[in-house]
C-alpha cells in the first residue's frame, strides 16, 4: 500500500486549490499515509520543493483564494529527461505517488509520470470550468459568483446613466462562465467562442432593444472574442447607446472560496487519496450529475466538453 | 394554447424565488401570454390580489432576495369550497393556468387545482433542499454561503479566543444544509436529524480533539434536534472547552441570491411555462444531474429524499 | 416656511444616493412638506420629470446602488434661458427649492437657482472624495470596500504566481481612494496624481523588493496617470516580474452602499431638508470630523481639497 | 532608544487586530527595532510565550479576521508579583516596551506595567466602540457593516412575511452599533442602554405602524437590555404583528476588516511604534475627527463616552 504521498497544484490558480490540498492531506494523515506539499507545481517536483505536512499545515486553508503551494509555468517539464529527474526527487524521500490540482494541461505531466512508475490523480482545478467529463471545476462556482457580483454592481450604474455594458469575462476557449453568468444578470447578449461573434446581430439586437422599451443593457462576451473597447465604440456609433466596456481579468481568480467549491474540493481530495491508496493511477476525478467519480486520463483528452445548449437558449427566452 | 397563466409563491421564501417569478413572467411575456402575479400565494390567490404584469414589472428583482409576491399561511385553502372559489377567482380574469413555486407542502393545493381542471406546475422554493427528486431547490446554495460566510466569521473569534462554537442552522428535517456546511468550513462535528444525536459521542469527540492538538473547534447542528445553549454548557462542563451556542435564525432565508440560484430558478421558471403551453398540469419541476426535468406531483409526495451519505462520510475523513 | 422640495441626482452616480434621496423625501413627509424625485438631474428638472413622493415611494432603496432618479449629462444648464425654463417648471407643481445630491460640477447650477430665488442644497455624491471641505463624500466609502474586495482577489492570485500586480483605480484627480486602498491592502507602491509619477523610482523600488524578499507586489494607481498596460510591460522587461495590469472601471460605481455610506447620506438628507426649512439656499453639506455642517457653496468653489499627507507617508512606512 | 518592543492582543478579538498588529510589526522592522508577537495577551506576557517576528512573520494577515496573537482571559495580571514577573519574561529577551492591542479594560495592565518602567501604548481594538476619547475603535466599522448585511437579509424576509424582526446586537453598554445599523438599514425602533428601554412605548409605536401604512418593521436592540425572545412573544401578542427576534452572536466578531478598519489599524500601529520611539508610555493611541492622535490613560480612564445623539433623532426623523 502507498506509504507516501505528494500533492501539487500546476497551472492558473482558481479558488478552492486550498480546500482541495487540505484534504489530500487530512486524508493522507488520517490513514497514516505521509503527505508532502510540493511548491511551485511541476517546477517544484523537479527541484525537490517538498515540505512535509503534519496536521497544522493545512489548518486555516479551506476558505483562502490562490495556492498555498503556489503555481509556476515548467515547459520544461515535456522534456523526458526532467521527468525522470523529478521521479529521483521524489524517491529521495519516499514519495511514490502524486495528487496533481490543475486544468487539463497538467495531465500531462500526471499520465506521463503514472506510465514511469508513479501513479498519480488529477484534480480539476481551474475557473475556466473547460475540462472534458466533469460537470463543475474546482474555482467556477466561485468565479461565477465573482463575475455576477461585478455585474451586479455595473448593472446599478448602467442603469442609472442608461448605458450599454460590455463586460468580458475569462474562461479561455470555454462560454460557461459567459453564459452562466449572463443568465443570472439578465444580460441582453452573450457571446462567446461556442456561440459565434456577429458584431452586425449584436448591433442589430441592441439597436431594437433601445428602439424597445430598455433603458440600458448588459452584453456578457468571453475572452479572446474580439476587443471589448472596440466594439463598445462601434455599438455606440451604430446604436447611441452610450457604451462602457470592462475587462473583469485577473481578479476572478481569487476570493474566498464558494461554500460549492469548497465541498467539491473537499470531496474530490479524498477521493483522489482513496484511489492512490488502490494503487490506481492515470486518472482524473470527475463530477457528474453531482456524484464524484473518476475516468482514464486518456479517454479525457480525446473526450470534447458537452455545451450547455439550453443554458444558451434559456437566455434568449428570458431577454 | 394557454392563454393566460398566475405566479404565486408560497411558504417560506427563498432568495431566488423572484429570478424564478421574473423567468416565468419573462417566458410568458415573450411566448404572448398574459402573466398575473398573485400576491401573497393562496390567500391572495383566493381574494384575487392579481396584478398583470408587463416587461417593467419584474425589471431589477433578478438580484434581490425575497419575494415581491409575498408569502403568507393560509391553511384554508385545504378547503375545497376555498379552493372552487378561488378558481372563480381565476376565471374572472381569464387565468387558466399556475405556476406554484414554494416547498412540496406548497403543491398540495396546487395538486388540488389541477384536479379541478386548472393546470398548475410546481417550481421548488426553499432554503431547506428538503423537496425529494430535485438535486437542489432555489435558496438552498445561497443560504448556505450565508451560512459558510458565518462560519467563517466565527472560526476567526473561535480560533482567537480557542473556543468550540456551535452553529444551529435551518433545514427542518433535512440535514443538508448543515452537513455541506460543515464540510465546507472544515466542522469536527456535524449533527443533523438524518445522523441522529448522541450527546456522549459529540462530548467524547470533543475531549479527545481537545486532549489532542485542537485548539478550538466547530459544530453544525440542525434545528429542532436539541437546544444548543443547553449543549454548549454540557460540553463546557464535560470537555473544559468553552463553547458558544449561536442560532443563526432568520437571516439564512435573504440576501442577494447566488449566481447557481439565479441560474436554477431562470431555468425552471422557463421549463414550467413551456410545460403549461403544452397543456400539462400536476407536475413539479426538478433538477437531476444538472438536468432541468420534472415529475408527477404524485410521484414526489410518495417518495424520500436521499440522504447523501457519502457527505456525512467526508465530513469524518477530513476532520 | 416652504412646502414643496424637490430632489435629483447629478453626475456619476455613487452608491448611497438613494439612501439621501429617502433622507430627504422622509424628513420632509414627516414634517407635511410635499416632496418630488426630479428624473435624469437638471435634464429632468428642465423637461419636467417630476414625480410627487408617498411614503412607498422610497421604500426598500435604502440599501440599492445607483440612483432611482437617474442621472444624465446635460451641458445646457449653463445656458441662463434654460435655468429660467427650469424654474417655470418648478413654479408648475409648486416646488419652492431643491436638493441637489452629486459632485461639486453639479453645485454650479445650483447656485445660479439659488441666486434666482429658488433656495438649493448640495449634498456631495461621488464615489471620488474629490469635494473640498468635506472629509468624506457618499459613495467614498462603498468604492474603497469595493477596490479593497477586488486587491484582495488579486493578492490571492498575485501571490500564488509570485507577479506584481497593477491596478487601476477611479478618483479623477483625487487619490483618496487610491491610497486608502493601498494602505488596507499592503501595497508595496501608490500612484496618484498628488503623488506624481516618477517610473525610474517605481521600477527601481520593484526592482528592490524582487531582489530582496518579496515575492509579489501590489502596485495601485489612480485613473489618468499612466496607461498601466503599457506600464506593466516596462515593469515587466526591467524587473523580471512577471506583471499584469487590471483596470477596474466601471464596477466601482455600483453595489450595495457600506453602513457608512447610508449613514452619512442618510444625515446629510436629514440636513438639507432642514436647512431649506429654515430659508437657506446656496450651501452645501459637508461632514468635517464627523459632524454634519454646512458651508456656502461659494466658499467651497475657493477652496482645495487637503491631501491626507500622513496616509502617503503610512504606505511608505509599512511597506 | 527603544531596541526591542512586544505586541499583544487583549479582551475579545477585532477584525483589524491583524492590521495593527502588522503595522507594529513593519515599522519597528522598517525602524531596525526588534519586535516579538506576545501570545495570549497578558497571560501569554507572564509566561514568556513570545515570538520573535521577521517580515515574513505579518505576510498575508492585514485581510484576516481574529488575531493571530490569540487572546484569552487573565484576571491574575491584577496581582503586582504576575506584573513584576512578566517584567521578567520581558527582560529575559530584552524586550523594552509593549504594544497593547484592546479595550479600555486591557489599558489598565498597560499604565501598572509603564508605572513599573516598561512602557506602554494602548490601541483601541473593539467592535464595541465603547472606549471613551476615540470616535472608532479597530473592528467597529467592520461589525456593523456584518450587521447591516444580517439586517439587509432579515429585511427581505421580514418584508416578504410582514413581520416584525427583532435583532439582538452587541456593544456592551455602548449603543453604537444598535444605533449606527438602525439608521443605515431604515428601522422602525433602535433601543440602546442610552435610550433606555420603554415597552409600552415600544409596541404603542408599532401599533401605529400596523394601524398605518407599514406592512413590516425592524427593531435593532442592544445586547443586554432585555430577553428579545419574550419581547418578541408580547409584541406579537400586543400589536398581531407575527414577530420574530434574532440574536447575531459572536459571528460579529470576526470576518474580513473593512477598508476603513485597515487603514485605521495601520494608522494607529505606525503611530503606537513612533510614540514608543520617543520614549512615552501610559498612552493611549485615538481618532478624533480623523486625525490619530494619543490621550494619557489616565484621563481616559476619567472620562466618558460621548453619545451620539444627533444619530438617535435621526432614526426617529427618518422612520
Amino acid at each position: 500500500m502507498v506509504k507516501s504521498i505528494g500533492v501539487l497544484t500546476s497551472g492558473g490558480d482558481a479558488p478552492g486549490m486550498n480546500a482541495a490540498v487540505r484534504a489530500v492531506a487530512r486524508t493522507c494523515l488520517n490513514k497514516g499515509i505521509d503527505v508532502y506539499g510540493v511548491m511551485l507545481g511541476y517546477k517544484g517536483l523537479h527541484e525537490g520543493q517538498f515540505y512535509k505536512f503534519n496536521r497544522h499545515s493545512t489548518r486555516n486553508i479551506i476558505n483562502i483564494g490562490g495556492t498555498i503551494l503556489k503555481s509556476a509555468r515548467f515547459p520544461e517539464f515535456k522534456n523526458p529527461q526532467i521527468r525522470l529527474e523529478a521521479i529521483e526527487q521524489m524517491k529521495a524521500v519516499g514519495m511514490e505517488a502524486l495528487v496533481v490540482i490543475g486544468g487539463d494541461g497538467s495531465y500531462h505531466g500526471a499520465l506521463e509520470l503514472t506510465k514511469l512508475g508513479v501513479n498519480c490523480i488529477g484534480i480539476p482545478g481551474t475557473i475556466d470550468n473547460d475540462i472534458p467529463l466533469t460537470d463543475h471545476t474546482i474555482g467556477f462556482d466561485t468565479a461565477l459568483n465573482t463575475i455576477v457580483e461585478a455585474l451586479d454592481r455595473l448593472r446599478d450604474t448602467s442603469g442609472s446613466h442608461q448605458r450599454c455594458t460590455i463586460l468580458e469575462v475569462m474562461g479561455r476557449t470555454c462560454g460557461d462562465l459567459a453564459v452562466n453568468a449572463g443568465l443570472a444578470c439578465g444580460a441582453e447578449i452573450v457571446i462567446t467562442s461556442e456561440t459565434g461573434f456577429d458584431e452586425e446581430k449584436v448591433i442589430e439586437r441592441l439597436r431594437q432593444s433601445k428602439a424597445g422599451d430598455k433603458k440600458h443593457a448588459i452584453v456578457v462576451i468571453t475572452e479572446h472574442v474580439t476587443d471589448v473597447n472596440e466594439l463598445a465604440k462601434r455599438i455606440e456609433a451604430a446604436t447611441g447607446f452610450e457604451t462602457r466596456a470592462n475587462v473583469l481579468g485577473h481578479l476572478q481568480r481569487g476570493g474566498r472560496p464558494s461554500a460549492n467549491d469548497r465541498v467539491l474540493a473537499s470531496r474530490m481530495g479524498v477521493r483522489a487519496v482513496e484511489l492512490l491508496e488502490q494503487g490506481k493511477g492515470g486518472l482524473a476525478i470527475c463530477e457528474q450529475g453531482g456524484v464524484i467519480t473518476e475516468v482514464p486520463m486518456l479517454t479525457l483528452f480525446d473526450s470534447k466538453r458537452d455545451v450547455p445548449e439550453e443554458l444558451y437558449e434559456d437566455v434568449l427566452k428570458l431577454r
